[in-house]
């Protein structure tokens, strides 16, 4: 493995200071119609609103001296983006962002707000790689990955690590899957410290490149993914794939209307904001929740950043 | 005072085993709007989801054992009575729900789930008594006032004590005023435990029958309440307005943007769905912020209950 157990144990003291070790909360009424006992790892509540906090700050604190005078790069249009530009001014350095020029206004916004320069590019992905190029020829900044990318791994598997300690014998852990970075790290992390857990991904029809590769054996990129949960629709990449392909049981694909139904559940029963890309994981366990009768299973709910003005209700 | 320390006390032993203790969160931005430090005592998390399940509760286990036979009733298109409907529930006892014909099915379905008895009549003061004297002579059941109570306004009060217990030396305690038996509860816990913090109320300024009651020193019932706080249409009572008068600092009247800015707030920086009614009590903070630069301020959120397919974003 590219990431060890000491990695792992690493960064989670690197980025402990700056994170909060998000609380887990259950639902009776959730449990009652599971017939299984489920406790939501809520990193809707961390800072930024996303887990991707704690991989983009572990690639931040990793940087030299000299990287940070010049600053990192990126390109995202989702929590990544906001998770570094927020990272980067822990550290009082710059945090220059791609986004595409079709990306919402409120997202631009909330990168600025967080100290992130915003660039636009062409919504295509040539344009994307051209301006990244020329990003860092100009600037010298560094590119981090928002997901392929083993320091961020390592940092998006410190979730499930904290899950893990406070809930020893968990039967699964599920996690949503878009790029992989949160579901390689959570395998990592259920690996090395809890093996005779199993990780489960639920993954949207719409957007299910990771389970097209699961079943192909062989890495097969996402086109034109159609979804609600605007956080799972990358492709997985030659470093979350492997991870995810040796150590996660089963993808688990679920319709756009039980990814609302679940999100609409956890709303309502148990009065917190996750995105729709965090309903994903409880969607996966609602549609087979036969084979889950009476076992312990850990939830990543992973954000709740969602745009109150365009809601599926 | 009709409610001594040792009531609250016993009360909060007596309902404990069947409540949660809800936890106490904070949100660094909105500390930074206010320049304060503000403690959110977290209903929207009590069993089904409200605070009024405090002083269901009490009410309810200090019934005879002849009085459980014949079950409870009450009149309220609100939490209080779901609260009531569970708060029996959990007792083996029959609740009867007199509901307005034109209150919403889905909180009529609610009382329903919870294993009330719903009993509708005309949406009028008259009818409602009418139907209530009748369910009271038809099935013996004991009348329990939603608000004016002392039962229901000592077990208001446990949310304060707890509050209280967690977060000691509060500069104010803010909570929402609609009957009072919330305000009435948080005031004489804060008397009794915290005698140095101020309590403050917010109140809708479309509802605003407390204000004008404390104004005129003598209880003004609200006619035609407007506001979107649909917890906060009712009128003080006899037994809430005396303790409400003598206790509580100032209530302050908000306006209906600012009701549904500070929940907006609410919802996108603490990721947690709280009612209108439960809003009132930080818009009532926001609008004289400077009045708290530096206090720290306990605010109690009342409760998380809304209909997703009506918000106001």
């Amino acid at each position: 493995m590219h990431i060890t157990l000491k990695d792992l144990q690493e960064t989670h003291q690197r980025i402990k200071p700056f994170i909060h070790n998000t609380p887990v909360l259950s639902s009776s009424l959730i449990n009652e119609i599971l017939g299984a006992d489920v406790y939501f790892k809520c990193e809707n509540f961390q800072k930024m609103g996303a887990f991707k906090m704690r991989g983009a700050l572990n690639a931040v604190l990793q940087l030299s001296d000299e990287q940070g005078e010049f600053g990192v790069v990126t390109h995202s249009s989702g929590n990544f983006a906001q998770a570094l530009a927020l990272a980067a001014k822990f550290q009082n350095i710059k945090a220059y962002i791609i986004m595409p020029e079709n990306a919402p206004e409120v997202k631009k916004k909330a990168v600025k707000d967080y100290g992130g320069k915003v660039i636009e590019c062409e919504a295509n992905l040539e344009a994307r790689e051209t301006t990244l190029n020329k990003v860092v020829a100009d600037t010298g900044a560094t590119f981090l990955h928002p997901y392929n990318d083993y320091q961020v791994i390592a940092g998006q598997g410190t979730a499930a690590m904290e899950l893990i300690e406070e809930h020893a014998n968990l039967d699964y852990i599920v996690a949503p899957v878009g790029g992989g970075g949160l579901l390689a790290g959570t395998a990592l992390a259920t690996y090395y410290l809890s093996p005779k857990t199993k990780v489960i991904a639920g993954e949207p029809l719409g957007a299910d490149d990771a389970w097209q590769s699961m079943e192909k054996g062989t890495l097969i990129p996402q086109t034109n993914p159609q979804t609600i949960a605007d956080g799972l629709l990358t492709s997985l990449g030659d470093k979350t794939f492997p991870i995810i392909r040796d150590l996660v049981e089963k993808i688990v694909r679920v319709e756009e209307d039980e990814i609302v139904a679940a999100m609409r559940l956890i709303w309502e029963r148990m009065k917190i904001i996750v995105e729709p890309s965090s309903a994903v994981a409880l969607a996966a366990i609602l549609k087979e929740k036969e084979k889950y009768q009476s076992k312990k299973i850990g939830v990543i709910l992973s954000g709740g950043n969602v745009d109150l003005g365009n809601l599926p209700f």
